[in-house]
């Protein structure tokens, strides 16, 4: 077994797209396409690897993000317009690409890696999982029935379509915060629940979430259950310290209390944490020889843009180094 | 104790520099200004904290990179552009600068950190060391007395004096291989010495390097000497294998043969590894409470921008978590 050269790169200038070939064993297959995907993409193709990309939506949940000021390198961008400086530069790479795909399932058979998608399959000798999260539901009877009739996880997508209504947004850490911010801006009302007795975001959501004349706080209330027929009307809402039920009359309920792992394809393939994240060490390497992971997906805390981004390109140098120990008279 | 707020920063504009105040006592010093540095002092910023940051150039080594390609975010960047992007950045957050320093010692008392830098001490809460990491020297005879005299180590910042003249590269890893690309636009004739039988650089540039005719590659060939009296002169050079020296004249030599981690100041207080490097968790925590590490000079392995701009951010989240586990009841 030798690394293969013919990755697609070629110095300065860029190349047709090309799609993901089933015929062909890959060197590397990145599986997500968001910051941690795309940045261990363009790592493992300048490192010369035959480099296949499978992700849902290029960007991941930048796609969905609205200002970012955190990100090194912007001092102040928004989501789609830092998708769009990533689809220059994995244009200028050219992974193949097979963008629009999930992954429905993972096998390792001796060190090659088979993954299922779609129809068809594609083989790979290592793999770079970062698949990134997903929303939280919050388990509460009405949520899932009246899921896209008032019940939303993403106030950036969805803000828009509840214009002029009283809302409610579940959860006081940075995602709720930032939603009701977002929300204030087109809503009359937006009540906000949180069920500890503090919000936990960051001291600059919470000082705009206070800021706010439309947003109503309410702490230490959990909320109990999704109201609404064919609809969403009301949030009910119990006081976390015992007491009577209320109901508030809204018209969308944003859901924000955090992600969960987009870790399934790897259960019983490689160990997961109680959280579900795979478990890697600081190279992103899982205990699975030939199988990396990064970003949101993973074991790492804090998760963000440039984290993901820096943990891709470890990933994908650690793929490399996997393989040049695979073939140590590489030349 | 309590976690100030005063942290300069402020919602939608930009606010003046401030210098490091000595009479301060800050949540948290940065040491170093590399994109490790920068990148934890917007989260730092960001949350809420007063911070400070030690370092002796805005950008560290970037400010010296020429062309950046695998920076999430940028196609094609060079450094001193995305030092003026870091710039740019750091204003808006204004946490307080202390550039032009370099700090000369750090203790530990209590729960409080000292960090010594020209004439005065600066105090802190949690320290984040991002100092990186500077060239390593050959070690051979001639190699210090002929310093800035025709021996350099950065070719990216002295290709310039060069032109014209037959110069030689100390190197075959991706430092190197630049180096010598850099150089051969300018010089007539690059002698690149690699100890090793290979080049270990990038494929990338390895193609490139073996595709310019002005670059003459001497493998297994170990450099024992730069030569030259009032300047350099020649590189005496002896096979690896064995065998007879030998001498190449040049005007010029470029040792690019790594890094070594800037941790000195360290030593003692944090453990290190078998390479100097400050050993950390995969969330930038050092072994001792309050302090952590990012970037370059850590143990975390691969040395890229984007990597330390992620790490940087872990560190700032840690110390972030750090102080708010001081003092649980902040609301």
């Amino acid at each position: 077994m030798s690394i293969s050269f013919d990755s697609g790169f070629a110095a300065g200038g860029a190349l047709p797209e090309r799609t993901l070939d089933p015929a062909r064993l890959y060197d590397a297959l990145v599986l997500g396409a968001g910051p941690a995907g795309i940045s261990a993409a363009i790592y493992l193709v300048r490192k010369g690897l035959t480099t296949g990309v499978i992700g849902s939506v290029l960007g991941g949940q930048v796609a969905w993000t609205s200002d970012i000021e955190n990100y090194l390198g912007y001092r102040l961008v928004d989501g789609a317009a830092l998708v769009e400086r990533f689809r220059e530069q994995v244009a200028e790479f050219a992974p193949d690409l097979g963008l629009g795909l999930e992954a429905a399932g993972v096998e390792r058979l001796g060190d090659r890696f088979t993954v299922r998608a779609a129809a068809a399959a594609y083989a790979a000798r290592t793999l770079v999982v970062a698949t990134g999260k997903r929303s939280r539901m919050l388990g509460v009877p009405g949520e899932e029935r009246l899921l896209g009739r008032g019940v939303a996880y993403c106030a950036i997508c969805d803000a828009p379509l509840y214009r002029g209504k009283t809302v409610a947004v579940v959860g006081g850490g940075n995602s709720g915060l930032e939603a009701a911010i977002d929300l204030a801006k087109l809503c009359p009302r937006v009540h906000l629940f949180q069920d500890l007795g503090r919000l936990t975001g960051d001291d600059v959501f919470v000082r705009r979430v206070r800021a706010a004349p439309q947003v109503e706080i309410h702490l230490g209330a959990r909320v109990e259950e999704i109201v609404g027929e064919e609809h969403v009307r009301a949030v009910r809402a119990r006081p976390a310290a015992g007491g009577d039920a209320f109901e508030v009359p809204v018209g969308g309920v944003f859901v924000e209390i955090g992600m969960v792992p987009n870790s399934e394809l790897l259960r019983g393939l490689a160990p997961l944490n109680a959280r579900g994240e795979v478990e890697v060490d600081c190279a992103c390497r899982t205990a699975v020889p030939g199988l990396f992971a990064a970003g949101d997906v993973t074991s790492v805390p804090y998760k963000q843009i440039v984290v993901a981004a820096g943990e891709g390109a470890k990933a994908a140098l650690s793929a490399h180094d996997y393989l040049l120990h695979l073939e140590p008279a590489r030349g």
